[in-house]
């Protein structure tokens, strides 16, 4: 929700409108130069997205009078670096892909590919872009974290005409036509489940979601668990974002489990956004797991246009080693990465 | 003529005009749950394009005086259920790539990626989408039935000026270029024929075409030759719609034959249509072939958008297994679907 | 430069504008009809553009105040004849990906994907387009050779505030993160300067890049040296274009040079442009070459569309066994091509 709210401001209508509908032309174009420190190796390179995912997409609502709206949204990513879409190094709507019928007083059915609803409940200070975007508890070892998005999906919105309650749930089938069957995005059968409440300077949800895989090496199914409890609270002077999740997995009768915490603030500065957070992933029942703290600055040289940059200090516990921004650390050591960057969107 | 000419009433102007030209986005966002049922094995899914096939495209007339008009099209199919492209998941102009110079007075030249003549003759109540569309005849197992597209072709279409009568002529070499081989819209070279009439309430046509592949499995050229006839009346309490066509293989001395029939309606009630077929494929000299009869209802929101549903049931004889939406079902058996959908265009 | 100046005129503005900000939707529709002659095989076929590259693309500019702007220009190439991306037949922007910020008085930053330094200060008659395109020197066997175009760039261009003096610096690492490595247009590390003069008819310039790549085959880093000058000076009744150029690969203590010499004319008539030029590429300390004299005539129906054919004959020595438009010729014979086409600009 807060992704969508957050691009709707940003994205300009950039085509006519006619009659009671719209088609907008919208995207991101962010490039940035990362700089990643580990014990193993360095990097310097230029990036894409170090603020926003640097996309392109086309969306409208059509009003059929009555309450009644039909809506699509199409979104390609891209990395501005080299120019390549981010399926393949092609460019495809695999960002976002639905077509909607929405009621004012019954919700939205929205069907196709979208953001799961426990990746909807996650509230971070670097909205998970850049060097200090949340650690993905995948990224700790466990096979099946928590997806970003899925496809085939039928998914239910309730209106906003609940006082402030909202709630999301999701069904999709996507076992069976998975292919490639090793693209980590290809995802089983199941479904997710959201409610919160968002009012004033108040933000908070709570989310669940299942889902079985087929694990071709582990020649068996694996069935994922994630859920996750979120919220923000805007003082004025800053703004403060919790969110705490875990993510297991079954199989053959053994489960493992992954643990993400993260407590960030952003706070204005005149036409300025200091943001910073401390994230932790930890597996549970083992001394595996990985702190960041990340410090950043927005300066916002117009509502679209900014110039942005973010350190971030990460530290490995036991067997971890994620590094920052293409470096490379060895097990239990440090990584710093840095981000300088140009953010624009249309 | 007739999907292009459809397409032209959907599509939203989206973008401003200048001068005498203009240049339109356009799509369609339709997504259907898909019910498949066969004596092998069910199938149960999100899909894309039961209605109209999802694509998004941009086009533009210019206005050159005198009676002359240059124009472009550049169309690109994805699936909607998971944001792919239809060009190996990757998005591309392969729905129609062409660059047109057009003459009120002597037609159209239109160069590059299109229909093939033959197709734009078929005449079918459910557009040849969703699981009430023709059965294609090639998936009878001839190897090379008649192709929806070719690439490389230099066209000439009739001008409007005829009292009804048009036509079209239509010359490819694809079999050079032709990468992966391994692709069937991948075409050789041939030739394509249509002419027909079209007026007030009544549209006929009758269509042939020639193609030569390079069949590497066989080690020898194979001749195609497709012929079609077909047309639609409009008694405007019903509109009836009737195809024969066949494709025919010749290769070493030897030929295959496939035949296609098909007679459907539909009926206007209210905002919605009623639509209904029976398509019947059938290999000549053979008991091989399948019957499939499907019934529809369109339910339209508003000229872009509407709900719909078709059930269709299939009924194989001999070696023939054609299955319905991704359901499996044996040699002779019968395969049934069903499709529930929302379509948006824009 | 010229290119892009080139492309500004050309490109409409196909979207509404809003506050001091645009959004431009911008192609090209090319198709020509190719034919090449060798003395191993001769080809006839549909091309792309044979006059300008089929293209389609995303840019804007924002004025942020104070002489400030933003700008982000996204461009993906396709074959209008297939209706391909150009990028393993995906669309992508890899014809141009950029994020600029620019000052009146300072010049520009720009990141991203773009023209190399020394490919932005080639002049052609024929704009590196069609059957009369500068023949390219890597062409010659040299492995490394001038490369269009670079990822990962920063760039630095100068105001236009410089009474007619322009320069360009740029930086590039790619070589870290090329994949795959057999991509051709996959960089390594280097770096790009151009300056020059343009005022009124006269445009001169000087470009030199360095760029280093690490050639498997060969197991050793190879150093590359690429220079090149040019100019174009406008008589009125003719426009005269000159470029004379160098690229120089250096590996385990060896080096290969091959050198690009071209000289063309434009000469309007009415309401059409008469191309001719005269290329040469030749390896040094060798007598391996090739020359092309290509002669064209470009038809304008308007601003945006134009008629185009251009014929050229290709004479190769030694070793080169360069050929036209698909056609095949041996070593040290000659070639024959022909281009008839049509372009829509939108």
């Amino acid at each position: 929700m807060k992704k969508i709210a957050t691009l709707a401001v940003l994205a300009a209508a950039a085509s006519a409108s006619y009659a009671q509908s719209s088609v907008t032309l919208f995207g991101i174009a962010d490039a940035t130069v990362q700089v990643g420190r580990g014990s193993v190796d360095n990097n310097v390179g230029l990036g894409s997205g170090g603020l926003s995912t640097s996309r392109i997409g086309f969306r409208g609502v059509e009003d059929l009078g009555g309450g009644l709206k039909a809506g699509f949204w199409l979104e390609a990513g891209y990395t501005l670096n080299n120019g390549n879409g981010q399926n393949s190094n092609a460019l495809a709507f695999t960002r976002r892909s639905t077509v909607s019928l929405m009621g004012d007083s019954w919700g939205e059915i929205r069907l196709g590919r979208d953001f799961t609803a426990p990746y909807n409940n996650l509230y971070d200070a670097f909205g998970d872009n850049g060097v200090g975007n949340i650690l993905e508890t995948q990224d700790l070892g466990i096979t099946y974290g928590l997806q970003t998005r899925t496809s085939n999906a039928v998914s239910y919105f309730t209106p906003k005409t609940l006082g402030g309650f909202f709630g999301q749930v999701q069904y999709y089938r996507n076992g069976r036509d998975a292919s490639p069957a090793a693209n980590r995005d290809q995802f089983g059968n199941g479904y997710g489940v959201r409610v919160g409440y968002e009012n004033g300077p108040v933000s908070v949800g709570v989310a669940y979601g299942e889902t079985d895989f087929n694990d071709a090496g582990l020649g068996a199914k694996v069935d994922t668990k994630n859920i996750n409890f979120g919220g923000s609270y805007d003082f004025g002077v800053a703004k403060l974002l919790v969110s705490v999740g875990q993510d297991k997995g079954e199989a053959l009768g053994e489960s493992a489990k992954t643990r993400l915490y993260t407590v960030g603030t952003t706070v204005p500065v005149g036409a300025g956004l200091i943001r910073a957070s401390w994230t932790r992933a930890s597996e549970k029942d083992s001394e595996v797991r990985a702190d960041k703290f990340a410090l950043g600055y927005v300066h916002n040289l117009s509502k679209r246009t900014a110039l942005y940059t973010t350190f971030a200090y990460l530290k490995n516990k036991d067997a971890s080693s994620l590094a920052l921004n293409g470096s490379v650390t060895g097990a239990g050591d440090s990584s710093k990465g840095l981000d300088i960057g140009l953010r624009h969107a249309f």
